[in-house]
C-alpha cells in the first residue's frame, strides 16, 4: 500500500488525485492533505479519507476546521504546516499539486525527507530545475511527472534506452484563443480566455494555455525531467489534445501516448508506476473522433514559446524570472486588473530587465523570483488600461 | 555482432533487411541467403555481403549462380537448401521473409535449431500458431515481429506488464480500393488493385491489402504473438498508415507507434532489439501531414475481416484453410485468371467446405493446407469470368 500526502488537495489536481485514491482503497492511503482556504471541501476530505495531518493557509482557517471536525487529525497551517504535511514520517509518496512557485519549498523538503514525488507543479522544475534534479539524485527518490504531456513522454520511454531518444515532441492544443490572430487579442475578455477547448482545469493554467505559457513552462520542465537539451525538444500544435506527447527515437520510430483528456490517467500512472491499475475513465475512440489535426508551432502568434527557448538556453535565474513574471501577471489578469493580451509583453519586459545569477543557489532563486515579481507588478501598474 | 540468415533475400522485405545490414556493418553480418529465381539480384548480394551459404529455388538456378560467382560460397537449392540456410551453425538470427505458407517449414527448422527469428512471414503463425509458439517457448528463442503493425504493438508494450494490456488496435489503411463501394468492385482491374496508397510492397501483400486479407492475417498473427483472445484485438481504418498500431491499457492510456511508412524501421527494430540503432529513414513530420483520419472497420465492405474473427475463434485448421485459399486465389488473380473481387467469395467457399482438425499437428496442418488449395483451385475453375 502506498501512503500518500497531497499538497494542494482542494485544487483541480488534488481532487482528481483523491478520485484515483477512492477507486483503489486497497492500494492507496491518504496520510496528509495540504489545502488552502476551502474549508468545506477539506472537511469533506477529512471525513472521507481520514488523514493524519491537514494544513490550511492560515491559523484562523485551521482553527475553523479543527472546531468543525470530530476526526482525530492534526490540523496545522502556513508554510511550516505544509512542510509538515510534505515530510510526515508515515507518508512515502507526495503529490505536489500546489499552484505556482509556492510549491517549490515543500517539494524540496519532501525530497530531502526521502519521499517519492508525483509532480504536477511545473513551476518547481522551471524555477529550480538543477537544484531539484541534484537532490532527487542525491536522495535517490523517484520524481514522477503528473502533467499529461510529461507523463505521456515518461510512458513512451518505458523499456527504452535514454541514449536512443532523438527528440521529444510536446503537443499543444493552442488554448482558448487559438482561433484568433494576434491583432484580435486586445478585444478578448477574461471569460473567453478561460474557455479551454479540451481540458477542464484550474483558472491559472487555463490562462497559461491561452498564452502558450503553459507549454513554455512544460518545455523547461521537460528539459529537466528528461535531461535533454532544448534543441531536442519540439512543440507541435495539435487541436484535439488526444496525442498527449511523443518521443522520436534514433531509428525514426515515434512512440506516442494518447487518450481522452482526463488528468486521472497521468495522476494514477504516477501513483501506480511502474505498473498500471484499472481506472474508470472514458475510453479513447479514434473512430468517433475521426480526425486529428497538427500544425507547426507559430512563434509569431505565441511569442512566449520563443522566449521559453531563449530563457531555457540562457539558464541562470532567467527561467525563474520568466515564471515569476507570469504568475504575477496572470494573477492580475484573473482579477481583471490587466488584459490577457498584455501578459506576454509584461513577461518580455521582466526578462529584458532581469539580472541573472549564473548557477544560482536556492537563496538566489528566491531573490530572483521576488525581484521579478516586483518588476512585473510595477510594469503592470504603469500600463494604462 | 549479430550473424543473420535471410529467407527470401531477393523479395521486398529481404532487400530492406539488406539495406539495414548495409548501414550497420559493425553490428550485422550476413551468413545465409535464401532466394528464389532472381539470379542477377542474388549475384549482386553475394558480391556485396559475402555469405557462407545461398539457396536457390531449383538445381538449375543454383548451377547458374555457381558458374557466375567467384566467391567462396556454398550454393544449394530447393526446400532442403532453404532449411540448410535457416539452420546454418554460424547464424544466430533468421529473418523469415518468404512469401506465404512456404515459409513455415524453414521457420520451424530455424526455431528447432535455436535461432532467434525476425518474422515477416505472417502465414507461418496464421497456419500453425500453436505449434510455433510452443516451439518458441520450448527452445527459448526470441520471435520478433517484422510486420509494421506487430512491431508497433511490440514497441508499445516495452516496459509494460502483459496483464496491464486491455486491448490492441491494429490500424488498416483500407488498401488500394478503399474509395470503392462493394458494388463497384467487379469493374476493378489488377493494375488498380496493385496501387497501394501508402506502402510500396510486394504484389501479393498489396492485393491482400485491397481485400483486407492482409489485416485479417495480421489479426490472427497478433492473437498468437501477444497471447490475446480475439475479443481483445480491434481493427480501425486509418488512411494515412502513420499510426502503425496501438495498445490500450487497463487505465485507459493508449500507446501508439508512429512513423513514415518504411519497412526498414520494424526490420531494424527486430535486429537491434532490445536497443535501437540510428537509421536513415524519412523523419515523421505531423506538421506536414496535417491531418490523420480514422474510421470504424466496415465488416460489410470487407467481409474477410469478419471471417478472420470467425476462423480465429473456430481454431483447428480453419485459419490454415483461410490462408491457403487466399494464397491460391491471389495467385490466380495476379495471373489475371480470377478477378480481384472474387477472391473473397472463394475464401468463404473454402471455409464453408472445410473439415477442420481440432488441435492439429503439423502433418494435419499440411494436409488441411493442401486440401484447401485444391478446393480453392476447383472453385476458381468453375467460375465463369
Amino acid at each position: 500500500m502506498k501512503r500518500i500526502s497531497i499538497l494542494g488537495s482542494t485544487g483541480s489536481i488534488g481532487l482528481s488525485t483523491l478520485q484515483v485514491i477512492r477507486e483503489h482503497p486497497e492500494e492507496f492511503k491518504v496520510i496528509g492533505l495540504g489545502a488552502g482556504r476551502n474549508v468545506e471541501e477539506i472537511l469533506r476530505q477529512i471525513e472521507e479519507f481520514n488523514p493524519l495531518i491537514v494544513s490550511m493557509a492560515t491559523r484562523d482557517l485551521a482553527e475553523e476546521v479543527k472546531s468543525r471536525t470530530t476526526r482525530n487529525v492534526r490540523i496545522t497551517y502556513g508554510k511550516e504546516g505544509l512542510i509538515e504535511v510534505a515530510t510526515h514520517a508515515d507518508a512515502d509518496f507526495v503529490v505536489s499539486a500546489m499552484l505556482g512557485f509556492a510549491g517549490l519549498m515543500p517539494t524540496i523538503e519532501a525530497i530531502k525527507a526521502g519521499k517519492d514525488i508525483g509532480l504536477a507543479n511545473k513551476e518547481t522544475l522551471v524555477s529550480a530545475g538543477h537544484i531539484i534534479m541534484d537532490l532527487v539524485k542525491q536522495k535517490q527518490v523517484r520524481l514522477l511527472p503528473i502533467d499529461s504531456e510529461h507523463s505521456a513522454i515518461f510512458q513512451a520511454i518505458q523499456g527504452e534506452r535514454r541514449s536512443d531518444i532523438a527528440r521529444i515532441i510536446l503537443t499543444a492544443s493552442g488554448g482558448a484563443l487559438r482561433h484568433l490572430k494576434r491583432e484580435e487579442l486586445p478585444k478578448v475578455s477574461l471569460k473567453e480566455a478561460l474557455k479551454h477547448p479540451n481540458w477542464k482545469m484550474g483558472a491559472k493554467i487555463t490562462i497559461d494555455s491561452a498564452t502558450m505559457m503553459n507549454k513554455a513552462l512544460e518545455l523547461i520542465e521537460a528539459h529537466w525531467l528528461f535531461s535533454l537539451p532544448f534543441s531536442h525538444i519540439d512543440v507541435i500544435i495539435h487541436y484535439e489534445s488526444i496525442i498527449h506527447s511523443m518521443v522520436e527515437f534514433i531509428d525514426g520510430a515515434v512512440i506516442a501516448q494518447l487518450g481522452t483528456p482526463d488528468m486521472k490517467v497521468p495522476i494514477q500512472y504516477a501513483l501506480s508506476y511502474p505498473g498500471r491499475l484499472s481506472l474508470s475513465t472514458e475510453r479513447l475512440s479514434l473512430e468517433k473522433i475521426g480526425k486529428l489535426h497538427f500544425m507547426e508551432m507559430d512563434f509569431q502568434r505565441f511569442p512566449v514559446m520563443k522566449l521559453a527557448y531563449q530563457v531555457g538556453n540562457a539558464k541562470g535565474t532567467y527561467p525563474t524570472a520568466f515564471n515569476a513574471a507570469n504568475e504575477v501577471l496572470v494573477d492580475l489578469a484573473l482579477q481583471e486588473r490587466l488584459p490577457i493580451y498584455m501578459i506576454e509583453a509584461g513577461i518580455e519586459h521582466v526578462i529584458q530587465q532581469h539580472q541573472s545569477y549564473a548557477d544560482p543557489d536556492l537563496e538566489q532563486i528566491l531573490e530572483a523570483d521576488a525581484i521579478a515579481r516586483e518588476v512585473a507588478k510595477n510594469w503592470a501598474e504603469q500600463q494604462t488600461i
